[in-house]
């Protein structure tokens, strides 16, 4: 990593989480791009490069060039491009930002993640969704629920977890995004709620799962000298895109590569991070990844949350009660520890936090993105 | 651009382009990497980084993580990306490759572009190309080669060019590709032949049009000292996504925007490139890129193509005879360059070529990718 370059977040930009009738891809990017542009005092002229994260244009509207359609809603004729990683897609974006700027390639990037999926029935959203899986589990008609659901069994069984535990990181995200007003669900679950909810795929459960969103969320990057939130470690790494060739289903692996390049990128321990946005697209991935991450011991991570000081993990509500547009997630988890870090978080605010974390992951734990930022005094 | 990094090409690889029938976008990608990774002597273990170009995926087979699918049938478990600009997604793979070795986030990167189209039926394929068009041209019911066809109108009426020069640049770019082994047409036409060819959208003619194809090209790009064959130039152009907001149909403002970039960043003048892969998906876009990167005079492209010496433009076939599977071709003419420099030419080598130019182009000019080469002594 070049680090003689400092990179900025001069602006950022985020929609409403949910089921947006009125809107579509573009206009979701373009409503974001323009609070991040406006927070940032710059006009979409003075960006050098447009990056656009997303993953279901093509499967879901047939369309493709996804860089030049927020472009052109945006009034935009400088170069763009479009990066995608399944629900890492968003995540994706802001590295390939960081690259560009530290590339010397650009000075200032705008990078948009924008999801519309809830025009799609459940049937083809599914369909789409699982596009991002082994096509042997495409084949066998495995869709991530049931994916999920062998890595919950196998987490489960492993270390014993009951099921009060399993649920704590549902009830967790739902009880901060209920004091988010841009949040999909704004409402507290108990763990019996969830423990109750329909069973979707077992031994995974309704509140188990993040819900199916539309959204955008957006961030203009630049170079700084004395940068005030600055974006100081990025990390991503990979695995196998099916399960079938892991070694075991308890842990993610490409979580904890992602960590071991931010870390040492940003020159800090695990132990210094006061907030972080974690991947909870179902409840057993945000427990593993708060043991990939570092935060606690192995096996230990439903208590961890139900000890959880603060708002200190997921204070946006996380994807299960804040909403997961896939490609915009992985940039609303930057957006969301950027205001952390600012001061900004409203009735949620974590007090006193200068370090903050975002992770997210695509497919079944197959690409993961790990981003640290500070605050300077 | 951070200059003091130099990027070498250390290994190219090219599947034979056409309809594949037993392939799958996985399996092309898998030929061209193992190929370019032998070359090259390098293990996909020394990979820091696979970036794919594709375009379709989503819309053909509702595929999505384009990088894993590729990652799992190399069995790569480092980090990967997909980029997507529609038919430049090959060249917006290549420069993304040298943008992450350029930050120091990679050192050795695999690159490849690969494409599967002709399992689709016309008219499946014909939308799913479009999708990258204008929101508005789509719901007009145009196709590319319908834009293409204002876009030969008014270059045409404009330069008073007649009928035979238009031809000019698919009878050239057919030459070089029956010469060319890897080409999906291995044979010559004839201007007459061109002009007498069905008409598809009138004044744009069958033999006009690049092919529908199969196929997949790799490049591995490393830092190095004293490359042997390196690429010095880079550069990106955007324009609106639909032709309606532009000014005029007869250039390519995107083609000179990045040919500006890249000749800044290389350092040379246009006059000093030895041979170049042109993007000729139609006639007009070959001439019209001629004159957008200062090749010839305006107006003056037709002529330019029938005095063309040696196999200076296209000596692959360009995308007329070569063959165009869009994810591909971006990669495809960098590999062209890299063994024309490298004297491995055939019997289509420019002699003494040594410097080279690459230029890809996305929808109807939204998006443009230009790279330069240069072979050291």
């Amino acid at each position: 990593m070049n680090n003689n370059l400092r990179i900025r977040v001069a602006g950022t930009g985020l929609t409403k989480f949910g089921e947006l009738w009125g809107e579509n891809v573009e206009s979701l990017a373009a409503q974001a791009s323009r609070e991040a542009l406006k927070e940032a005092g710059l006009e979409i002229e003075d960006m050098d490069l447009l990056i656009v994260g997303n993953m279901l244009l093509g499967q879901l509207e047939g369309r493709g060039h996804g860089g030049r359609i927020v472009a052109d809603a945006l009034d935009f004729f400088g170069p763009s491009l479009a990066v995608e990683a399944a629900c890492a897609s968003g995540g994706l974006a802001v590295r390939t930002g960081l690259m560009a700027i530290k590339a010397g390639m650009a000075r200032k990037v705008l990078v948009v993640g924008a999801e519309k999926m809830t025009d799609a029935d459940s049937e083809t959203i599914t369909r789409a969704l699982m596009g991002a899986g082994g096509g042997d589990e495409q084949m066998a008609g495995a869709t991530f629920a049931s994916l999920y659901a062998l890595m919950h069994q196998s987490y489960q069984r492993k270390y014993h977890v009951e099921n009060r535990l399993m649920a704590a990181m549902a009830v967790l995200s739902h009880k901060h995004g209920a004091l988010n007003p841009l949040a999909q669900f704004q409402k507290t679950v108990t763990a019996d709620e969830v423990m109750e909810s329909v069973l979707v795929a077992d031994p995974v459960r309704l509140l188990h799962c993040a819900p199916i969103s539309d959204g955008a969320a957006a961030l203009v990057l630049a170079t700084g000298r004395k940068p005030k939130v600055e974006i100081i470690g990025s990390g991503q790494g990979g695995d196998s895109l099916s399960l079938a060739p892991r070694k075991d289903l308890w842990q993610m692996r490409a979580t904890q590569r992602a960590m071991k390049e931010a870390l040492d990128h940003a020159k800090i321990k695990a132990s210094e991070i006061d907030v972080a946005e974690i991947h909870d697209c179902f409840s057993v991935a945000g427990l593993m990844a708060l043991e990939d991450l570092g935060f606690c011991e192995r096996g230990l991570a439903g208590k961890y949350v139900v000890q959880v000081k603060d708002y200190m993990i997921n204070p946006s509500g996380g994807l299960k009660a804040a909403g997961h547009p896939v490609g915009a997630t992985g940039v609303k988890q930057v957006v969301e520890i950027v205001r952390q870090l600012q001061g900004r978080g409203g009735n949620r605010q974590v007090l006193g936090a200068k370090i903050g974390l975002t992770q997210n992951v695509g497919g079944a734990g197959a690409t993961a993105l790990v981003h640290i930022l500070k605050v300077n005094d």
